[in-house]
């Protein structure tokens, strides 16, 4: 049994491997060759004020490469108000940590393999999964990448959608201007080819963008529906991004997953700021179109076709993770993670027994 | 963070405290103050032949102890007829050993508290939570206790038993002739004062007995309504043992949680054994009664009376486990073995981040 860090997870995996390790994967759900198992949200009261405990699972199976993921979360979470709109923030009350796992169980023997934190997977995951959207989405000739926001999914963002096109600019917008001059002058160190511009205004990061990415914890949509021009492609790394509004200006939208769909119950009643933001789930809501889209899996398989004009308005709403993600990008670090002789390794005796349970 | 073994779990509870414990957690469940998560069952193929692995997800939260567990179940399983009668069995595929572990982590500060196999715990949650039945149902003066089983499970309901009634004689049956005589001479050495027999017939076994327990990896009901007589009490450890014309031949039923069911679905189908076995399970079939049975947080908060005459016939059907009972038991184990400084301390950091997942 082999535990992991986030530096591991970062030093073992490249965002291209974890693109390609998953469009696998995506292929195997297309055809019925991996497990979907529901994510499940626990709330209960905590003593912190004005927020609650949450305990998220989501597991996934991939027989092919006889792996099974759980990833869990087990949050403090509240819901402030910052910079006018509300957020999902998950306090860092474990010793000024937040507490977010991935379990790889053997599909085979049911050993429990491994354990890592979910961050660093959590990003690549999330980068590349958006990424594989991009490269079927947005125009081959796409040089102008606008992101929206500046924590650290903003970085896998980028990360994986340079890996799909040659953009020669990059523009980054967020209501926090310190996180924001930070992250551009991470990336420029990065990336000291690409042009990084650190702008003030969401509106005008995004105009004139062949892409944009929104990667925020914001619970309302991040742009206006006016801003979007012909042949740009969007996409957003949770639901409360955009709305059916923003959704109904696109030609096209392609979800993550259909298989699932995500709850407005995963807020507790009764936490601050919690009634009106339930009020906004557009997948929920009368008269949402979230029936009509296609999904990921059917875009990798080949069942719904890519771009297909230049001037389209495409959009990927990553609506929801989904455990499979792990499942994949699980049994690729631990294989490397094995050879490269990297983790701490824990006698397996400790994590099996001697009695039929 | 502590990893515990079954060993020191063993060492660190006794079953009197692990009824009291439990006794409590289920009068906070019978007033609202705890967290049900529904029990998910996931199965994939694997490339055992005639097997097929199953994940198995149980969780709850305890907020008055600040708690909250989740026990998983990694399993290869079969279905092979065993002495005539259909049997769940799990290979020991994990080089030899099964894999069923309990995950504790803190509902105040989200942290990872401990992990630890879940045998030890799963025979003593099961003991004792069949022991509060017996308290409550069984005849004060019952003397004579017959045990259907000879696995360790049974060892737990021996345990649960004898704490909460006298018994002076105690006859075993199963049908496996070696593993009875290893379990009666067991139990003679642990239990000096007490008359234990070996008898061959389930029949003989159960004839005059006052409690009937059984304890069995059995798929269909391991005794015959006839068998029944005034003032016995009957439990069972999964819903299997019984059927619905036996609960019939029963005055009172009371099952262990009503908030859930067993489903059909937890076996795999084109499994060898599998079809014929889930025509069988009574509780979802054309007239059941269920919905008409009491549950065992009713009867600790008082809702649901005890025995009512000495010639009732009542029965315990511990229908399903819940992963309450591992946060009950749990933060007891983990508790004790703080303080005791027992089990295996891994860095916190191992199993937390700086990230916000």
């Amino acid at each position: 049994m082999r535990v992991l860090s986030n530096e591991d997870v970062d030093q073992l995996l490249t965002m291209p491997e974890c693109i390609e390790v998953l469009g696998a994967m995506y292929r195997d759900c297309a055809n019925g060759q991996t497990l979907h198992v529901a994510r499940l949200d626990s709330l209960c009261p905590s003593s912190e004020s004005g927020a609650y405990y949450a305990f998220k699972q989501m597991a996934g199976a991939w027989p092919r490469r006889g792996v099974h993921a759980l990833r869990i979360n087990s949050d403090i979470i509240s819901h402030p108000v910052i910079a006018g709109k509300i957020r999902r923030v998950k306090l860092p009350k474990a010793n000024g940590r937040w507490v977010g796992l991935v379990f790889m169980f053997s599909s085979e023997t049911g050993a429990l393999l491994g354990i890592f934190p979910d961050g660093a997977v959590q990003m690549l995951r999330v980068g590349a999964t958006n990424a594989i959207a991009l490269k079927h989405l947005a125009r081959e000739d796409a040089r102008t990448l606008a992101i929206i926001g500046s924590g650290w999914q903003a970085g896998g963002q980028l990360m994986g959608a340079l890996v799909e096109r040659p953009f020669e600019q990059v523009r980054v917008y967020s209501s926090n201007p310190d996180n924001r001059s930070a992250f551009v002058a991470k990336a420029k160190a990065r990336y000291p080819g690409l042009e990084i511009l650190d702008i003030d205004s969401a509106q005008e990061c995004v105009q004139g963008a062949d892409v944009i990415m929104a990667a925020t914890s914001s619970m309302v949509r991040v742009l206006e529906p006016t801003w979007l021009k012909p042949g740009v492609h969007l996409s957003c790394i949770k639901s409360e991004e955009v709305d059916q509004a923003l959704l109904d200006g696109c030609d096209r939208v392609v979800v993550h997953i259909k298989a699932h769909s995500k709850h407005d119950d995963n807020v507790m009643p009764g936490t601050p700021n919690v009634n009106s933001e339930q009020e906004r789930g557009w997948w929920n809501a009368p008269g949402n179109r979230f029936a009509e889209y296609s999904d990921l899996v059917q875009l990798v398989a080949g069942n719904t076709p890519g771009r297909k004009s230049p001037s389209e308005i495409t959009c990927f709403v990553n609506n929801i993770g989904i455990g499979l993600q792990f499942a994949a990008v699980g049994a690729l670090v631990l294989d490397k993670a094995r050879s490269a002789g990297i983790g701490h390794e824990l006698p397996d005796d400790w994590f099996s027994e001697t009695v039929h349970p």
